[in-house]
């Protein structure tokens, strides 16, 4: 049997040798570092026999299926150790995750992460026993008995999901079986470090109408250094998480009364709100998008027409019941409609395009409660949503104009260096989720392609991942917890067009069909806010400061002084507010910088005499006294060439 | 008997003498112009005996009652008519209106205004004939034999809904008997002009539900020349209606798929609503607001807080069921509740006070279809809604203030002179509009009520005009039409803070409950909008027009210059587009002014060569040649001083 590695060298091992042994054929050390192997693109365990020769790769800690492989392991040691402590537990599911694992659990008692202690403790006994793990094929009838056996109620439920025929397998280490579709490690000792990180709760399936269960996570490394540093970095991220230091700064905040995924925005939210919102909507006007505003609902017909009702209804807000009420209207989950319908008012001529159409928008989806989360999951959110119509031969200029636009936003939020692109394209095996006519979609995905690779844009693709009128770039984006969000998206929309009869004469005086490019310059506000604050760990550049520049009175003496000095601040355009309160100086600038206030001035009866203000920075510290003049010319610089500290 | 005259002197006269005869008593010429009188605020008709002495008052067409005696008699000469040319028609209701009359029918085949020819020629025919109009008392059954007699199914239904004992008064006149409170003029020969001015759809009793009857208005007066300048302002008030104009000029439309009262704005709407908002934003913020962004829903929990639920939830947008949907939402009728939640986020100091929240807010009304018009009558709209937090002794100062902030608005849009102020109280009587706290009534109403007096404000009481939680001041705008509105409000809110126990810690450190004042500084954009299209007729001041200055090349060698020319006008903050194409000057001239632009900017080779632009403004026409500067200096002080043509 002939296996062809990485490097393309060949290796002839004998037929049913296992994966560990194949590893050991190549290197004692790689066997060491082996976590299981992958024949043909299939990830299999290092115990199992290779049953074909092919390509075949060794994984190890440095590849994701390696980590997974791992983790998946220690997930059932978890799994195997609340077992042991509480014999009642019923199990859920218990996969690995991008950075750990977790399993969720039904609890007779509730626990809490006080018992996160006793729990590790017994894993580091099962760790210490190595156990080997031992995979089993069973038949169906079988598998429910002995998850029966168990009273594994969720197994069983899980079990019976499967097809009448399928072959099911089990995992057994030690005292403990588990229904899992595996790969594992060999043995129980080969997990060297873990850390059982957080507790929470979980709907059995995601489903909010299910029982609520208990989801520990957890994490493990192989390296002891590893585990430290991503625990240190978890610190971290918890002290920049918007859902925490958003609330602290008052940025936003929730009421239950009001609901979840609805935050409200707080002055400081509101402030940085307007600022992005703003600046997008000059942005855009500079580059010759036209203004619209559009109503937050329509009726039924509407979205009729544009495929959401079909398509996407299940995500919306509905008022009224269709044939009972006499309207049924429901909040909009996207813009592209209202746009169309307003350029669908009066003939247009090859002339009038390209038509770029950019609109603040407010968009609402309806979401389950148990999954909204801060400024990122929300019910309702706005972005800067916009429709470019063109000519067929435009569509690549006004292609790479929006990538340009939504790169030099990037840019001014010091976000461009934390994206990654995502060439998003339907599956053609999914009748429910696309429109269906796969001529339009292999048509539109090469155009795409086409500009994409015309542009030179590293990028990976996404199958299944389209909008459900086109293909999508997506500009992805990671936030400190290292989970990967859209954040802007540009998408070539081939169908709605025609659903909407929209139409321009040409140069030859013929009825043509424009090209619709559907775009974001800057996405959902909420969570570009999130985003920001978590990056700049709620220090945000002076731009984009709600505030910018705190004026502090030293004494009573020259507290009518420094209030002068904040409204002739926000008079000439700089955001300014004083502290003339009768407190010791160090504490209103220790209240400053605990706001994050890019410019604290010091107004003290030797700078009012003087005519001059003491400056601290948020970033140099003290740096002197200086004109007003002066002062007003740095903020200036700060804001004008959007400087990023 | 003895009568009251006016300027206070007295006459003697019979008794059982009719109102006519009285009024010959005084003078012959004031008999001739009477339409009825007044007996101690009684109106009458003038054949009617007088049956007690008092304050006796002869009404002219002078009079608001004189007018409208005078018009109804002229709608049931209307009714007369159409019954005579269509003698199938049922008749519904027609009484006078603020500037004349109309009258709802059924008919068996719909009419169009090309009817109204011989309609109008018919009634003329029953003025020359000067008919005597008769009144006649009838008991409840009687009457319903009558009207059943005549078929009239509209008549029959009003008089069973009346008390069983009710008297009931009809009025004929010749061949023609119609149900009728009156009164009425003496003969249909006093008529001396009218005119039927349209025609339009109208639910019996204003109940989408019920039959849509056909509505024909027209007018009446006791001059002829009265008449032709009401006509004249009518066809004035026409081409100025938003909702024509509005539409023609592209600032917003309509679309059935979307549903009524849902206009979308188009590019210069929505850039007319982007220049109003920010200019409140950032006026509010130099006067101390403090911004807000709320969610456009919330749970009903939070309107059962605020009482919404209780006292408004008809007119809301209600998402799920009570009772079978886990979760029921609304969309916000007003912002109050939101705001008062941020308040309540963490606790406040005396000193935090006044607090001022200003939000840009978009607000949702349930109203019926059948009532939806333009931007005027709206299902969703914004406007700029704010609440003042402050202590008792603020809330006269912070009142103060509002109002300085709302009449500011107003002068900057140039509508100061066209609004008139409206204290709006409770009605006690009324439990079910009204939280229902007396004394808590008599108290802000007494505080507004000072307030407003020590202002010295100008303004007249309207009962049962309160909101359901305060007394409001109301600022009121006709709108070309002379249909009066309420523009901007300010009212005080004494239930809310309680309902939200909102509270701040006072000086002597205890929990003080704070007062509210909820306000809007600029009312709904969307009706303000409205107003302003019609006050200018389209030709909006110049800062703000959506497009301040058209660039248009004279001829091809200067085009480039034209874009560059308005590129440059745009970069320096003046909203310029340019005209290149190859059509003749006087053409483009001519589309520019159709357009309403303030300024016209022509560039030909001579302007190209000597640096210079040829200036056009829309006001004084040509105003010859000058430097670039020189010109945006000239725009510049137009939006500064925001200057009024």
């Amino acid at each position: 049997m002939e296996l062809i590695l990485k490097d393309g060298s060949k290796l002839n091992v004998g037929c049913g040798i296992s994966g560990y042994e194949a590893a050991k054929a190549i290197s004692e050390g790689l066997a060491r570092a082996a976590l299981g192997v992958k024949i043909n693109g299939r990830v299999q365990g290092l115990s199992e026999p290779i049953a074909e020769g092919g390509n075949f790769e060794v994984l190890t800690f440095a590849d994701r299926e390696g980590r997974d492989i791992y983790r998946h392991t220690c997930s059932h040691i978890l799994a195997q150790a609340v077992k042991r402590i509480y014999p009642t537990v019923k199990l859920a599911i218990g996969p690995a995750i991008e950075n750990g694992f977790y399993y969720d659990f039904d609890f007779k008692t509730q626990i809490t992460k006080e018992d996160f202690k006793k729990i590790e403790a017994e894993m580091k006994k099962i760790i210490k026993a190595n156990l080997p793990v031992e995979r089993k094929v069973m038949k169906r009838a079988e598998a429910l008995k002995v998850m029966k056996g168990y009273s594994e109620d969720y197994k069983v439920q899980l079990i019976e999901e499967l097809p009448k025929d399928a072959e099911i397998t089990f995992y057994t280490q030690g005292d403990f079986t588990d229904l899992c579709a595996g790969p594992h490690l060999p043995s129980t000792g080969r997990v060297k470090c873990f850390k059982l990180t957080s507790l929470t709760g979980a709907y059995w399936k995601g489903n909010e109408n299910n029982k609520m269960l208990s989801r520990i996570y957890g994490t493990a490394f192989d390296k002891k250094s590893d585990l430290e540093d991503y625990l240190r970095m978890l610190e971290e991220a918890k002290l920049r998480d918007h859902n925490k230091l958003g609330r602290e700064l008052g940025f936003f905040m929730t009421d239950e009364n009001v609901g979840q995924g609805l935050p409200l925005l707080m002055p400081k939210g509101a402030k940085l709100f307007q600022i992005m919102s703003r600046f997008v909507e000059d942005t855009e006007a500079e580059r010759g998008y036209l203004l619209t505003k559009t109503p937050y609902m329509a009726k039924s017909d509407l979205y009729k027409i544009s495929g959401h009702w079909d398509h996407y209804k299940d995500g919306m807000f509905v008022l009224g019941e269709e044939g009972k009420d006499k309207e049924v209207f429901a909040l909009r989950p996207m813009t592209c409609p209202f746009q169309y319908t307003i350029y669908n008012n009066g003939l247009k001529s090859y002339r009038d395009l390209p038509l770029r159409y950019g609109e603040t928008s407010t968009l609402f989806r309806n979401e389950a409660s148990g999954e909204m989360h801060g400024l990122i999951r929300v019910r309702q959110f706005t972005i800067s949503e916009g429709h470019l119509i063109c000519m067929p031969s435009q569509l690549e200029q006004e292609f790479r104009g929006c990538l340009d636009l939504a790169i030099y936003m990037l840019k001014c939020l010091g976000l461009d260096k934390d994206v990654s692109y995502r060439f998003s394209r339907w599956d053609p095996a999914d009748k429910e989720k696309y429109i269906d006519n796969p001529k339009e979609w292999e048509y539109a995905e090469g155009e795409m392609k086409r500009i994409l690779d015309h542009i030179g844009l590293d990028y990976k693709e996404g199958i299944g991942e389209a909008a459900f009128y086109g293909p999508k770039l997506d500009i992805q984006i990671k936030n400190v917890h290292g989970k990967e969000d859209t954040m802007i998206t540009l998408q070539i929309d081939m169908f709605l067009a025609e659903r909407f009869d929209m139409s321009y004469i040409d140069e030859n005086g013929e009825k043509a069909r424009p090209y619709i490019i559907h775009r974001t310059s800057l996405g959902c506000y909420e969570r570009t806010m999130a985003l920001l604050i978590e990056k700049y760990a709620g220090a945000l550049p002076v731009w984009l400061s709600p505030t910018q520049v705190r004026v502090l009175s030293l004494t009573d003496r020259t507290a009518a002084d420094a209030e002068q000095i904040a409204r002739r601040l926000n008079k000439n355009g700089i955001r300014a507010e004083s502290d003339t309160r009768s407190e010791k100086l160090g504490y209103k600038i220790r209240e400053a910088q605990l706001e994050k206030t890019p410019y604290v001035l010091i107004i003290g009866d030797k700078e009012k005499e003087s005519g001059v203000v003491s400056v601290r920075s948020r970033k140099d510290g003290d740096i002197g006294v200086m004109s007003l003049d002066e002062f007003e010319a740095t903020v200036r610089k700060d804001v004008d060439e959007k400087i990023l500290w």
